[in-house]
């Protein structure tokens, strides 16, 4: 019986679980950048960024491990494409974590704007909530609260999105600064859009599966 | 016969309808903020931001109403994932244009680039065309001639576009009127764009269906 | 037997072969762009947007090819919608390219900087290689190889497009001047993103079909 996985295999619930909590580690890791300096001191962004990008590195790894299972299976819990766009979609949360991450190390951002703490914590909220909520896929069960949490909390950091860039543009910040902190705002602001597209994906699959 | 619809219920074709007329009055309420002072004094901007949101609170239930009728409805007129990716792709149009209208009350801006009205009029001309096509995709008849045209006016919506970022570059302005126009700009370019995603994901389901 | 193809007609596979050559001839206008004056004079940018401005029609012309191929067609090599998905992701690299070439000319460039030769080295890897593997569609066969290439060619262009965004940020230019090179170096990372569409859509349809 080559084909049958054996009991220890991790399942697809399993490895999709595996890559949200890369997610969590990963705006763990933002709110370190942020966090102990209170925003006010980033020396310490260069040894962020390289925590960031093992911790990407690893998230790729739970990703091709997905793909491969997918291209091994014949018999997939639901529609190929939708397993293959689930890891994608996640994937991407990640990358956008990174380079904010990255992008306040190579620019030499030293101070950010307090307002940032609010998008950190919409990701980390978000991350855990998907986290929770991978395991469930296997049950298609009271998913509906998870889709619409991330929807209520992608308002949340649309709205500070909006502020922090009213903030930018204030006139308070010489041109080359807005630009930088409006890059990193930007990919933070694209990392809670890419959880809302987890959760589209989701919602999704289990308006095929109903 | 607890499935069956009543009579009065609002058909897919109904909804859809609806979604798209959400999108020519929030094209309306752009042109308004554009319109009666020719671009010239935007002191009403935060009266016609407050409108904006409302267009938009407005297409967002309609939004769910498709999504709640996909969820509770046995035979679909076409697959479900397509019924969603057309729901949700007119909602990201009025997102966008509500981020536009939200932007110029919010940066304080008070004098735009007289350009920006072609951007609005394609706007009103795909926002109008679509909402005509739509009952349409009852029969999926006579659809090719809408796709076209949302493709013209896209080209139409793209020169327009290059031409007003040339112009902000110019020299003419400062770095942060740069900054903010072009902001409103690229969101009014993304929802151009983003009726060319109806357009598309309306020709994918008629390939579909033929 | 009027639905028989004519042994001349061209199959999917060559419509996807010429799609993608276009992109070969589209990185080869962009390294002309670049390449003669090694950066360093761009007088000729006219002529060579105009250049580009052709190749982007004759792709269109291919990609409405492909899709009235598709309406025409009873028995497609592989689903509807993924023979649409890809002309459309091959189409897109070409709208990213043919922009990058027009704002260079619109914005006046005469100058830029010389970590952009390595950009459009990527696309011109990225786009041989597409258009060697669209034959492959066919057999299906040793495509891993070209996804695999395909994403080590985009990670280079994500590290490159880093390098170069941090280097416009270092203070060295004026506000301006930042934001028309940004403008270009975006579309030229969003081209080489593009072609990971492109590989990605490879990717999923080989999934699919196994």
């Amino acid at each position: 019986m080559p084909l049958r996985l054996r009991p220890n295999d991790p399942t697809f619930y399993d490895l999709f679980t595996e890559s949200a909590n890369h997610l969590v580690e990963g705006a763990r890791i933002l709110a370190e950048l942020l966090g102990s300096t209170a925003g006010t001191g980033l020396s310490a962004s260069q040894k962020i960024a390289a925590q960031m990008k093992d911790a990407e590195h690893a998230a790729d790894e739970t990703t091709h491990s997905i793909i491969r299972r997918v291209n091994s299976t014949f018999v997939t819990p639901f529609d190929r494409e939708d397993i293959y766009r689930l890891a994608s979609d996640l994937d991407d949360v990640m990358d956008f974590m990174e380079e904010a991450v990255d992008s306040v190390h190579l620019f030499g951002l030293e101070k950010l704007p307090e307002e940032i703490a609010e998008q950190i914590e919409v990701l980390q909220r978000a991350a855990t909530l998907t986290a929770e909520t991978m395991p469930r896929l296997r049950t298609m069960k009271d998913l509906a609260e998870y889709w619409i949490e991330i929807n209520r909390l992608e308002n949340t950091g649309d709205a500070v999105h909006r502020r922090l860039i009213a903030k930018l543009f204030s006139g308070e910040f010489d041109a080359l600064t807005v630009m930088k902190v409006k890059t990193v705002v930007d990919l933070l602001e694209a990392a809670i859009d890419a959880f809302e597209h987890v959760a589209n994906t989701v919602e999704q699959i289990a308006v095929k599966e109903s």
